[in-house]
């Protein structure tokens, strides 16, 4: 047992109904005091969130600018875009209304902005590394992505998917109110539920030593997910469920589920990031149309894990061989996935087969961006990706 | 449902094999540079363990001086010593080498350097609230109290023992090398294992609505603990165990197995709290003397909790009815106790037969320290907790 692990997750949580209204308090409060309001598409504003984020402020005197217009898979021109407004307007916090591509994206301003004689494309470009970072605060409003509490930050730019890591960026605060995620839309809400099955999945399929303790608190996560998940699929807006799923994907991707792993996996992750690049898929979605091929392939490599998964997630029953045992909890999420609607092939998930030579580009810009090699389960390399994403395929 | 909460766990954890070898680093990163390092009694001294830690604190540049002789159920003189000391050398950092009444000492004297024109004391009166705390830093060598994360210090003077919370004392990080606490006797091993137990049961047993992942995480923490305080009952020097136990300890009392709780119990330490007070008994096993009488008075209140504990942690099979079921809980729980050495009445507690004065005066000390009440699971009042310590007698 190596089991040595760092766990740091300093974000004050705020969650509750209404909890929005406090947001210019905690922004005074980690010294705060000239904002850019950083969100998406119409909905923020359409349902009077911005207006009430801004008379949150206002009543806290804090000034504010915004930018909204950040898309899914968010891209590095509206990050520039972003360090210019701040720039311009001598801001001095980050406060990002909306799920994980917003703050990603402000993520990335925050970054610039603490460090501005660097492009901050070199961090995800990983020829540099973060040594300082502007605050940021996040007002969630889709449960998915942990980036309110997470180290991690994805941008795209130019075909590319990519991700960039550091204790720096971690938000100050994160105001959770499950009501609004209420009317997020049902392939949103069951594609944000599988993010964070995955994000715990991720971290519980590895071929080193555990705590039992995080396999504990990892199994618990994923049943009660999907518990709720298949609730709000029939019921999406049943506060409670949208209040458990809203605090689980916080949990799943803090660095809780991991602490005292021996390695990561986070091979669907990558495999995903270059469907999300090439084709610009909601990430959820992508993940659950890549790993049941990608367990299929990978179990027979890590079967203690698959077998356990099998029984304390799946209930699949005793009395099936361990390899039977592990291929029935497979089977059995990918019913599960199917179950909420969610693609378990590419063909469902991109509506067309795609060709050999999609495949093989897939295959490369994962490696490329992996440094040729990625997994615990199993460590793949190109011709493993490839593999998988062909598996995939329908 | 309510479902509100405020989580705030700042400290960077530090897990694992020789990671105290950092504490020099870390003070250093938290912007500590003349350090206050208080201990307890000669085993950290006789290990070498506070070498070590000068050690690194002097690799780091960082000015330091000691204060030891810290006792179970830290005493006001102590905090009052450490103040002087603290202020005649320019202390801005205090290093805490030891378990809670290290750490709980530790936090008492960082409060009084950061307002050094009040009287710490005030703020255990609770005639007072803390306005600012110096930085704290933790080395682990017990786990039991949940101190090294908690927003919690419990200081003893004048035959009471008192308890303030506030996020300001939370430590800036926590160094949890689980071979500091190889060598910890049987006794405390276990009492320590208990407290952790009952700081996610207080959080557990209340009668208001709750988040199923708080659940389902607490039963999790729960099972793990009693699987692996056994094994150390049995295999003291269990490297796994130590791991597992002392970061379940953490996780027990840093406020993530009460988010969501619509209230907490903590009934059962606060009756403790009269018996460390007047007794100066070891805290986990005060808390097994009281826990099986406090459980068998209140259960019926919150019945749907008890008969949940008793099907999801202690495994008792269906069939029965509600109550039975409870009972069968408890009855699991107080045999559980025993069978790690730890006391279920105050008689194994004390050796003694307590008097009815006594039990009359411990009653009036705890409805005294709770404002006249205490409880969720059950709302207790002096003629309660006093009919509580006639049931644990013996």
């Amino acid at each position: 047992m190596n089991g040595n692990f760092t766990l740091y997750t300093p974000t004050k949580v705020v969650f509750g109904r209404k909890t929005e209204q406090k947001a210019g308090e905690l922004v005074r409060a980690f010294g705060g005091s000239r904002v850019l309001i950083h969100y998406g598409g119409h909905s923020a504003l359409r349902s009077g969130l911005i207006d009430r984020v801004k008379t949150s402020l206002d009543e806290a005197g804090i000034f504010h600018v915004e930018l909204g217009g950040v898309v899914p898979n968010p891209q590095l021109d509206k990050v520039y875009e972003g360090i210019e407004l701040a720039k311009a307007n001598g801001v001095d916090f980050i406060l990002a209304v909306g799920g994980g591509s917003v703050i990603d994206s402000a993520k990335a301003i925050a970054y610039a902005l603490a460090e501005p004689e660097f492009d901050v494309k070199e961090l995800y470009e990983h020829t540099r590394q973060a040594k300082a970072c502007f605050p940021v605060g996040t007002i969630l409003t889709i449960a998915a992505s942990g980036s309110e509490m997470s180290d991690s930050s994805v941008i795209s730019y130019e075909d590319k998917k990519r991700g960039y890591n550091s204790d720096l960026c971690r938000p100050k605060f994160a105001i959770m109110d499950p009501e609004l995620t209420l009317t997020l839309p049902d392939y949103q809400t069951c594609a944000g539920c599988s993010d964070i099955l995955m994000h715990t999945m991720e971290r519980y399929f590895t071929t080193g030593s555990k705590l039992e303790i995080t396999d504990a608190l990892a199994e618990g996560l994923l049943r009660t997910v999907m518990k709720y998940a298949a609730v709000l699929h029939e019921d999406p807006t049943n506060y409670e469920a949208r209040a458990e799923v809203m605090w689980a994907g916080s949990l799943s991707h803090n660095g809780l589920t991991g602490c005292g792993n021996d390695g990561n996996d986070f091979a669907s992750h990558r495999l995903e990031h270059e469907l999300g690049a090439l084709y610009g898929v909601t990430h959820g979605a992508g993940l659950t149309a890549v790993w049941p091929s990608w367990a299929k392939y990978v179990y027979k490599n890590c079967l203690p894990r698959f077998v356990r998964f099998a029984r304390n997630v799946m209930c699949v029953e005793a009395g099936l061989s361990d390899e039977d045992t592990a291929l029935e909890g497979i089977a059995a999420m990918e019913d599960y996935f199917r179950s909420i609607g969610m693609p378990v092939t590419l063909k469902e998930l991109l509506g067309k087969t795609v060709s050999e030579e999609e495949i093989r580009l897939l295959a490369k810009n994962c490696a490329l961006a992996t440094g040729g090699k990625v997994g615990s389960a199993m460590v793949l390399y190109e011709e493993d990706m490839a593999n998988i994403y062909r598996m995939a395929k329908e």
